[in-house]
């Protein structure tokens, strides 16, 4: 048996996806989650914007011993999903610890340019 | 009632608003701050120099339950702004925790380039 | 003598390594690790995937007061590598305490971008 | 009188500083500390290779209430300095608590990239 790492709760303020796309990639943003325990870890997710109400209870499994980059542009509750080109924020809780970072690859103007952090946790 | 999350006192070594734009993208820094809580957070910046003495209480709402993805170009008391090409730090004090990730965009040379981190902060 | 410091226990849940390369530069990825004690460090690393069993038991050695840039197609056991434009994740294991940076350069596309984190210790 | 914040000890594992430029802007790597204290802030850098003995005992003087934004390549002691195109590592002391970060320019192909982390922090 593995044990778990990392924490239950995580932020990334700092969350937007281009709206355009030129060159040999495609703009996206992927947030990462590294689940080292022998268990699954179910995830929530909750999505907050600058002029409305939060996008609540998108769920998602990263299977045990397996990580998982999630497309942002993937989640989904509802038909709701993230809209392009707005600034927003993202919280994520697991049942079991987990380790998450944010990565956004800018593919606006044919040069590519790349962003990560390590996301905020709480105990 | 959600309760608030992150830290009340944030710092941003590393601030600098780039001269020039070309291409489709500006140049730009935001401050994105997330506050999950059910109240609105005061914010109150400090804008450190190499040379001259610091601009200090700026201040800035952050909605209950949103994001504000602040300009540091926008920031501003008295009139006085930050100047641009200019090396500079951010200290950021909060009423009650929030998250703080700090993100340029520097579209000086026609190809954007990006780069983000969390701020650093304490207890 | 000098002490060790840092952790000892180090995630980095974002990895890929990009399939192609243009321009002057390669794509890569480097784990960069500092040991600033007076002791070799020996290191584990174990790299996980979104479809299929972990990597598990590369060993690396860092000597005592050097640097080590680890590029990760370097990374080997029995002749089992990380296959590129692959999403991945990596956990490495020291039996003394060290500081790990894990830095990106995508050049897929002539302009380079650039991503970098520190790594997520825990005890 | 202001309170330092920050920690007396930082690291970065990744350092470089690329071997060209080209474009309008000059590769480059800054270590940038914030000193928000009312006192001023010794610092001792030490440099890790991989192949040769660190180079100690760098000193620098951050002002108080002052940032300080350090080009690496500036960074000298009786003459000897960081070579270009080699993979090194950064200590930061400072007899008073200050917070680091680390950006990198890199002007190598034309298209600028640029990479951020705040720096690994111990008590």
């Amino acid at each position: 048996m593995h044990k778990g790492a990392g924490a239950n709760h995580w932020f990334i303020p700092d969350g937007y996806i281009p709206e355009k796309s030129s060159g040999e990639l495609t703009s996206h943003e992927s947030v990462c989650v590294l689940n080292r325990s022998s268990e699954d870890a179910q995830l929530t997710f909750t999505i907050f914007f600058e002029d409305r109400e939060p996008l609540e209870n998108i769920l998602v499994t990263v299977p045990a011993r397996r990580t998982s980059h999630v497309r942002t542009s993937s989640l989904e509750r509802d038909g709701a999903r993230i809209p392009v080109g707005v600034p927003y924020a993202i919280e994520v809780q697991s049942d079991i610890p987990v380790v998450v970072q944010y990565s956004r690859l800018d593919a606006t103007q044919a040069a590519n340019a790349l962003m990560s952090v390590v996301a905020y946790p709480i105990a």
